[in-house]
């Protein structure tokens, strides 16, 4: 049987990550839990081999289960995450990994002092386009990177606990972190809610660099269109990202610009060109399946998973400097390095 | 022949200006001046009628002018309009106005001192994109506006003496402007050069309101693709507005969100909806048209145009602030009221 | 239990039927019949309740089965369905009905003889688009229909056993036939094999009326895009639906043009408008929920279903024609009425 | 000055043609004839040098004129062409060449027994993107070529003399001719007229080879959406040509299928692979420029140019044929060879 899997919580995700794990080699879901009766059922009907609790204690003291996978709220992660391991039980979260900085290095220390692997679930890395945009970016086909502009915006899904940024961001900011080597030093947001509740629904997030680089981030619940796309700009080629497209997310421009000074007259001539577009096949295995993968391979082989638990730390670290910088009306909010 | 106009400056831009004056009633352009022969000799061969000059100020200087039209770069306006409104001139000027407010209130007060029109070619306000959207926030289909989200890039037409939110963002500006009766009351902007200049070809500004309204801005002379969209909410209706459409500019969602608190679990409950979708047929009159009409009419009855040079200033206003924004950081700038 | 359903044939397009056998009320599937061990595999492991079987005849002769659906290749309907209504059963065929005319007809005499229920899977007369299209054709918002003109083309899924035509156009060919009234006279057809069985991969056909209507379809397994879509012009109105579109699958257009004699020239004079667009917001029902419901309640109240024989014999006829103009280089081929 | 061109014809088309013979070196439009005064005062204002006149025969018999550019309705190509040709000048028509086969062939004879250049405009045999995909077809980049499949459909400009195959197939076949070498064998054509004057607004034809390629066109004047798309698919890549697209007019798809004959069980086994796209960077010369010179310089040199009489015949031949089959109910019309 392999490793055995516990997953807590059966919501919008969970049942994703069970249809994943169960088609695993050398790994099963042994234990499913969830507060909702009828959200059990479902399983038992789909999954009659699973065993399926109401009690989160009894699935993390089970004896059948040698790894958790937690799917629930971001507020419940850390508590759910730090006993788990205290347990000696390998753990992979949903994203984002905790609702703090300080909940993140606690349980990154906890999984190093016990031996466990720790692991968060930014299913984009798994992605054959964001494979192929960073094979694009390490062979310096895109040249130096000048800016990454992402846009994730579409109506509804309003989460009751934490804002637009919190819930969206978290994709783009772990696509940006594995794209780009240098690392951040600030972060300015700005964000609006109207929902009364003082969560934002709308909101914009820079995140800057030492360098000329520069990311933008811009998030609604509260747009008529959905659109996910990514604007990567380097200074040899540039390229568009739109995870909405069936066959064709990842176009690649032939398109740049060169500035000269110019002398005589004192000013800068900018000289640009368009040229080929690119768009490259991708394969279509399902990402889940390769988090799903990579987590019960790291198990086995103790080995740091792509989607590491720094990785979680990282997207956490940024998201905590754009809500503080949020309320503190968009001012820059240093990254601790 | 009515109002004889004086164009200077006959670049990018002129030749869409003469053009569109010539075909005013009540109305000629006598004379043109440019520093370029070469361009001069094409209104020769163009419009043989017309006058043409090296010399601003044999322009600025004849009696065959009573108006200017200064379609110069943006550091020569304020001298080149305080000379005409000086020699009684009425005065239209590309946008920005100026590159200061001062410099923006000084036209003003000049301008009314001699009872002359100072007026900004803000060409989008004469579209009938912008006239119907103006029509449905105004008898309210659109109900409460909660944000306004542009996003205007494009690669190239780098300009050496101004930024890419001076160059591409007062057309947006004066846009949101018009449409929203509330006052912005604070700026936050970031931005980026890639051009060892100083000068940001990336750059993104919020606009922040009183209420929970908010703008925001994403200009970019560095993106392969070229993209010209705002989308506006309100708790009605959203638009989504895509200038690069040819026939189906204007798009208006049935679309909204309702939140509810729901006591027992302390939450906020969001329930959006669907609806249709309404595609306005839009009139194919040229704007640039109807600024021109606009200019000699107003001249000619002694009234404000739509367009006026208040409408200049408050755009410049925010610019100076997204301006002083950027170089601290990212930090609010608070508008003057 | 209410209706026992039995399914012959579980390969691409039986698991869906499976699937929205069970979510009906007052019927369940009770057997299921596949030459394949895997495929009755995957359904045990699924659906451990129903029976499964490699045996035809056993499933055709088991008391537990009170109607039949048909899902196998096409040249296997007849003897399938045949068999199952002279033992009584209601059936259910996958489009298209039959191989010929001659076999179609056949078939509703003998379901009308033993008084059974005997209907085709035209799945798209179940879609809340063609609903809506129905609508605005009944209440002449659309006008006098005077065209229809299909595109349903991909890479790829080529049949072995028929052409595109068969394969692709009783989609199309259905909905036709629904939204028109008036019955068609007559068939050309040309196409062409790339595949050297003489099976056509790339076929167009052209539907005649008495009227001045038309039909059109243009059917590809061998395109570098997918399209799937058709264009329906009324004097008053023209619809475009795009089947690919997520949420605007169906555009009505004010759009129309008028015609005048102009005597004195002896030209006829046409006059073109453009107006609004119109995008209904439209029902997310699976539309093959609503074939089984329709099964089901046709069976229990023993009336025709929408998607009835005499639908899929109108089908057929068409489809006969086709393959016959084909074969004899794209004449004209008479429609029996 | 070099050649003097003489303009028949200063209507929808005339004013391109005139503006593109201006910007040619050694060659000067010198004389337009229209029979309507306005359209002359127009060209009075732009042009004062050339010369109008509202008689054929003043501009035929002038010395001023060398050759001459037909842009009038077509069933007066032929008398006009034919007495140029008479008089020594060299002839540009517009397309389709002439009404008849018949006139065609007598105008090419004339042409050759008096040593003149006769030429048609076939504009898109001009452009980039023709020129990119011949390019790709020759080099056998695209394979063996297997269908063409073209869509070119709009709302409004009926013509009142030629119907909808006539008018805008022209550019279809010709660029059909030009990228394929075999030469088509027969035509069927199907369509309909909904103006009462017999002229079909909407209209399919078919164009067959004694090869397995095969050509197909859907042309309407009553759509409510612009399309300008042709599909042409080789064994080993295809394209989809959209004129429409400001920058990516030309994708090429690595894309194909295979068959295999499978023996056991006596089928064809299609396996079909997708790949990368590619859009190449085009040139954005304008075609009719390119035209302009290809007629002056083959007058210079006495060469055939690339959209020689030829060209226009062989397109002449396709539309009459057409015409005959839509007349005989679809059959199919053999092609002279």
């Amino acid at each position: 049987m392999g490793i055995k899997i516990g997953l807590i919580g059966y919501g919008y995700w969970g049942p994703n990550l069970l249809r994943n794990f169960m088609r695993q080699k050398d790994c099963a879901v042994t234990y499913v839990a969830d507060s909702r009766v009828q959200r059990l059922q479902l399983i038992n009907e789909l999954y009659p081999s699973v065993k399926t609790t109401q009690s989160v204690d009894e699935l993390l003291n089970s004896s059948d289960v040698d790894a958790i996978v937690i799917a629930t709220p971001v507020f419940t992660h850390f508590d759910l995450a730090k006993k788990a391991l205290e347990k000696g039980k390998h753990v992979l979260i949903e994203k984002p990994m905790t609702a703090s900085v300080k909940e993140a290095e606690h349980l990154i220390n906890e999984a190093v002092k016990n031996g466990l692997i720790l692991m968060v679930d930014h299913t984009y890395l798994y992605t054959s386009a964001i494979h192929k945009m960073k094979e694009l970016i390490s062979d310096d086909t895109v040249g130096k990177l000048q800016y990454f502009d992402s846009t994730r915006i579409n109506l509804g899904l309003f989460q009751p606990d934490i804002n637009v940024l919190w819930d969206l961001a978290p994709h783009d900011i772990s696509i940006l972190n594995y794209l780009v080597e240098e690392k951040p030093i600030s972060v300015n947001a700005t964000g609006i809610s109207h929902t009364k509740n003082g969560i934002e629904n709308v909101a914009y997030m820079t995140v800057n660099y030492q360098s000329d680089f520069i990311a933008h981030f811009n998030c609604s619940w509260t747009s008529p269109v959905k659109v996910r796309q990514t604007l990567i700009g380097g200074d040899k080629k540039m390229i568009v990202y739109n995870d909405l497209e069936a066959t064709e997310k990842v176009k690649i421009y032939d398109t740049g610009f060169n500035h000269q000074t110019d002398e005589e007259k004192e000013g800068i001539l900018v000289d640009y060109r368009t040229g080929d577009i690119y768009i490259p096949k991708l394969s279509e295995l399902e990402a889940l399946y390769s988090v799903a993968k990579d987590f019960v391979e790291s198990i086995a082989s103790n080995k740091q998973p792509i989607s590491s638990a720094q990785v979680g730390l990282d997207v956490v670290n940024i998201l905590v400097a754009a809500q503080e910088s949020i309320k503190n009306n968009g001012k820059e909010v240093k990254l601790k390095s």
